[in-house]
């Protein structure tokens, strides 16, 4: 029995959801005058960056079509590659854009709702969220719908199939179609690079820059209207956290359900195991939505009401998929349960790092307010306080996603070595983990959306003079959206880790099917390996310092910017007269599309001048190292970043001397650079490790005819 | 032609002209009494520090010894492995403690003689840096010398062997040899450890303790008596900063050569492969030597006369080397002359890692004057700017162990997979290449060792009131070994890598030696390989993080009695009562003791918690991941600590507003978190990664025995 159509009806079923939540986001009214015309500064920023975001993205594209098609042409890839390739980038940058224009329409919403009542700004917010959720969950497998409807429909003529000899025409009907779906991985992984970095780039420049100059150099608080980067900070939560994360998750959950696929043939699961990923995807939609449901408190709710209610709906989504789970696993895979515990084993890691990540972060804990004490001695130990947090942080997540791989591989009976079809049912059972993981991420991704619309209605409120009780339910939202975005970073870490696993193999795969006869080398000593793992160690930290520069000159930009309005704009400081935002934002947006350049075209031009050097072996070497590496300095950039906010936040309530105190600027020091950490570099190297992969995958036929050693 | 009997010759030699240069340095007067009360304050601290910490150690030992010999008992190792085990341990602690002596007998001659000229300080201060480097090398190739001529003189009686059906008797006497003389690593790696990270914690809980109070609490200038942790700070320079060198490379000598001569039988090289890593090392010596002869300068030099002085000595050396290294592999490895290019890629490597260290933290070059300016923006964006520039000072290192790995592979007829005989014959290459790279140590570390010694004369200078003249040649002094310090340290990182590659190789070996029958499952994505890869990627992480942790309480707990002693000792801030240093000297020496436990047995437990969990494939990819992610991280926290301490120097020569201007402020704050960055946490990573290698290597056999997967 094949349920595959459940797919596109999830898909469409997802889109609908979102459809039908945003109408009731925008039925809400937007509030006074004043309210309105700052969000329409926001909205009209946000689109002027990601238009042109867009304009330079697509040179990208069209560059790397040109190659791709004459690649093809040149016999080393199939003519779908580079079609797949665009649709790809196409619908990540889609779904960042749709998440964009509902968070820059729910802001002014969500400060108007929080007027009335904390819960009324929840239920705006995390409506908002919830669409950029559904939609991201619904494009992307509507994107996979087609493409393996289309594949299948055009392959089921032999003419156009390469059948090597003593294939079964069903297996090479399957190659076909997962290594062109392959390719679509690579557009959205590079679209969701840009964004997250050219995103990253202008948040943090605009945060950090009107910090540097409106709060530490003039003094005046954060949001303040008299700041001239003040808007420009507001678009980039939209453009960053935002239309960033949207392209990001976008990526990570079409690359865990193809990466899975790919591997269904060496594992000798059939069709069936193509799109077993695909139904699991689509159960997991229709459990987010009906998680969705439980979201709601009732009016007067205490915050920690409104978390558990969040947390309720993400609890009963991962139940549903469990128990779902079960049948589809027994049915579709011939009773082989053991694939229904790697699924299983995906979801309780993606939840335990979550919740590792809350524990180094929340001010609840012990690490974050030990932290918030170090403040005391000055900002040189909360430095060293908020980077040995980080680094020591890393290590239960290392743990988890360790033993997830190794139950995931043993329960989908791993065994053997490169070539075996049981070693292949185990790296298929790693990547099904990573499915499961990701396969609450409608309902996760709608708490952790949130979080910037509830930030941007806090701004909104403080310019518009909304009041001290508005302003600290916004607070209370976004703090809460802090937590909940704790999880989601949880499961995009350790997604990416599992799926960048599953890309490794499938590399091998795709290898193999290029050349039946290559033989592997792929020990650790043997030296093109073991280069390939330095070299590929190294990376994230060239790209971490990248972007880290990036966000460092952007900001100079700003901060020169801001000096000059405040010094030549007559009355600005009295607030008689307006500040240009316009000017801000237009720096901000020029910076980030210049900066965003050197590290995306990194992660596509490193690997194939290694895989050219090095070869295939030293290739797989480079992907290993810079997955581990990646990982670990990725979680914790994410988690040093976490802490210094929250310890900043858990003084400015007062301990330690509160805001003002020499405590408080040695916080505001931790935080500014954990700025770049958390929101650029930390989830920018998500998308790094799979992207390499996925070039590499690519390029697979191009490094075994060329290449040095 | 056997030249195993120069292993012994220049050992002696080593020890007798470092006798000689002892002598030398302790002639010269050690000026008013005053400073010879400061001295000797220092000296019984450093003395008190290290007999405590050599006891504690002790223990260690004992416990380990215990282990290793119920191992021994029950048939896992040899009888030798506790003792050889014991010896290195006690060689490496007696190099630190000799190293240790010099240099606090030097600190007050060289202030001395820098009041007569520049030049005279440097002769003393150069001259008790080479006894060091000279009683490092001598004190190593006698271990070995002494463990090679009596392993094989015992094992030159078949009955003492286990010879394997069809094994030929040379080859199982070898196989005897070169295991025990691991083990003899284990100890001397073990010693190192405690000392790199007990001696980096004290020295920085003193040196942050004294900054943080004195200078930025009660605006005091560095060194001043009035500081009761300035003595406690001197002692931290000797007792870290030597000692702990001493030690450190102590173990990467002994473990670059006997890393190598384990490979020598799997090479299918015989005993000639075994001693011609010593007899290198023999040639190293003389060439060390006849180096240090060419470091003077005539009278008046300007300071970049001194630096090429310093530099020519180590070039000739080097010259030396690479000559007469040709000779020795042509006779003694039968014409293989691929070997002594191996030998010349590691020499040529190590100086060029010494180049793009001394670039990316010299304040002569763009990358540290850039750092610099980013002071002007506040601490958050000098602090992110020198993480960025550790990050990307990683890349040329990489390359250029990656390039020096395939090259001297390569030339020395590598091919093929595990278990050849040409495979191995290139991992010997690349052992040899970093015996090759540290051949120069004697001379590397005199130019390396003499800064600490400076440094201190430079503090009893300014608390003896030696006049702003001499306390100008001892910054000059001091600021020069600054420059030659990178380029030791780009030796140590460098061969501590290859070194560690050797170490893998060795693991491999010797598991072939203790089971013929054990098949490999090396390959990158077997599940045990993949896991270990990313627990060996974490550990350096979580090392550095409990090291950082520990410095910043040990720092604490001085400010916390720093600022007692300014409360309550009536007069002392007007210079009317002497400060208690003791009690700051105890205090670190009682911290230090306390807190290098859990890093040093970090190192030494999880080896054998992975082996056993994960089995031998599992160890190999935990040794691949903690040497590529140690590696990296120990660039990256050694250059961004060098970095901006010698940013904060640049501005206190009078760039952006000099000494006391807020751009000053910030660099402070840079350098307070460089200091742990850079002399705790970075060197100790070098060590682990070897030290887990040793580990696994002497508990092989008990892995084999017993394993989960």
């Amino acid at each position: 029995m094949s349920l595959t159509f459940l797919a596109p009806v999830g898909s469409a079923l997802a889109l609908l959801f979102a459809l039908f939540l945003s109408r009731r986001v925008l039925k809400a009214p937007e509030g006074t005058d004043l309210m309105k015309k700052i969000s329409l500064a926001v909205r009209k920023g946000a689109n002027a960056y990601l238009k042109r975001q867009y304009a330079g993205v697509a040179i990208f594209f069209a560059v790397m079509f040109v190659i791709l098609m004459v690649l093809a042409l040149t016999g080393f890839l199939t003519l779908f590659v580079p079609f797949a390739f665009v649709t790809g980038g196409f619908f990540s940058g889609l779904s960042g854009f749709i998440g964009m224009k509902i968070a820059t329409a729910a802001n002014a919403r969500t400060a108007h709702a929080a007027s009335n009542s904390l819960n009324s700004g929840l239920r705006i917010a995390f409506s908002s969220g919830a669409v950029m959720g559904f939609v991201v969950v619904g494009l992307g497998l509507l994107d996979i719908s087609f493409w393996y409807f289309f594949l299948q429909w055009w392959y089921s003529d032999a003419a156009h199939l390469t059948i090597a000899a003593g294939q079964a025409m069903e297996e090479a009907q399957i190659q076909a179609i997962t290594s062109a779906m392959l390719t679509f991985g690579m557009g959205a992984s590079s679209m969701a690079l840009f964004a997250r970095v050219g995103g990253g780039i202008f948040t943090k420049a605009a945060d950090v820059g009107a910090d540097l100059v409106g709060k530490v150099e003039a003094g005046i608080p954060e949001d303040d209207p008299r700041n001239p980067a003040v808007i420009a900070d507001n678009v980039g939560d939209n453009v960053g956290d935002v239309a960033g994360m949207g392209a990001d998750l976008y990526e990570s959950y079409v690359g865990s359900i193809i990466s899975t696929a790919s591997l269904a043939v060496a594992a000798g699961l059939g069709f069936e195991g193509v799109t077993v990923p695909m139904v699991m995807a689509a159960i997991g939609i229709l459990a987010s939505i009906v998680g969705t449901f439980f979201v709601k408190t009732k009016e007067g709710a205490s915050q920690k009401n409104l978390l558990s209610a969040l947390r309720r709906g993400t609890w009963i989504s991962a139940l549903i998929i469990a128990v779902a789970a079960f049948p589809l696993i027994y049915f579709e895979l011939d009773g082989q349960i053991g694939f229904y515990f790697a699924i299983l084993s995906g979801l309780i890691a993606g939840i335990l790092i979550g919740l590792t990540t809350e524990y180094f972060t929340s001010d609840t804990y012990k690490p974050t307010k030990r932290l918030a004490g170090m403040s005391q001695t000055g900002p040189a130990t909360m430095i060293i306080g908020g980077l040995s947090l980080g680094m020591l942080s890393t290590v239960l997540p290392v743990i988890i996603v360790g033993v997830s791989v190794l139950v995931s591989y043993s329960v989908s009976g791993g065994a053997g070595g490169i070539g075996d079809a049981t070693f292949n049912q185990g790296l298929y059972g790693v990547g099904l983990s990573a499915v499961g993981m990701l396969s609450t991420l409608g309902i996760t991704l709608a708490t952790d959306a949130y979080g910037p619309v509830a930030d941007n209605a806090g701004g909104i409120a403080e310019m518009a003079g909304l009041g001290e009780e508005v302003r600290n339910r916004t607070d209370a939202l976004d703090s809460l959206g802090n937590t909940t975005a704790a999880t989601g970073k949880g499961f995009a870490i350790g997604s990416a880790a599992l799926t960048a696993l599953a890309l490794i193999a499938s590399f091998v795969a795709e290898v193999q099917i290029r050349d039946p006869n290559f033989t592997f080398e792929l020990s650790l000593i043997n030296p093109p390996v073991l280069i390939g793992l330095f070299v590929g160690g190294m990376l994230p930290f060239l790209f971490a310092a990248l972007t880290m520069d990036a966000v460092g000159r952007a900001a100079q930009s700003i901060v020169v910017e801001v000096r000059r309005q405040f010094r030549e704009i007559k009355g600005l400081m009295e607030g008689k007269a307006e500040a240009d935002y316009a000017s801000c934002v237009d720096i901000c947006t020029k910076s980030a599309q210049k900066e965003m350049l050197a590290p995306a075209l990194l992660a596509v031009i490193a690997p194939i001048i290694i895989g050219v050097v090095l070869g295939v072996n030293g290739i797989c070497g480079m992907l290993g190292g810079a997955t581990v590496s990646g990982f670990i300095l990725a979680v914790m950039m994410a988690n040093s970043g976490g802490a210094w906010d929250n310890a900043k936040k858990y003084i400015e309530s007062g301990e330690y001397g509160g805001k003002g105190s020499d405590a408080h600027k040695a916080a505001v020091v931790g935080d500014t650079v954990g700025d770049p950490f958390k929101d650029t570099s930390g989830p920018s190297i998500n998308i790094l490790i799979k992207l390499l992969s996925m070039v590499s995958i690519v390029f697979a036929s191009v490094f075994l005819a060329f290449h040095l050693f």
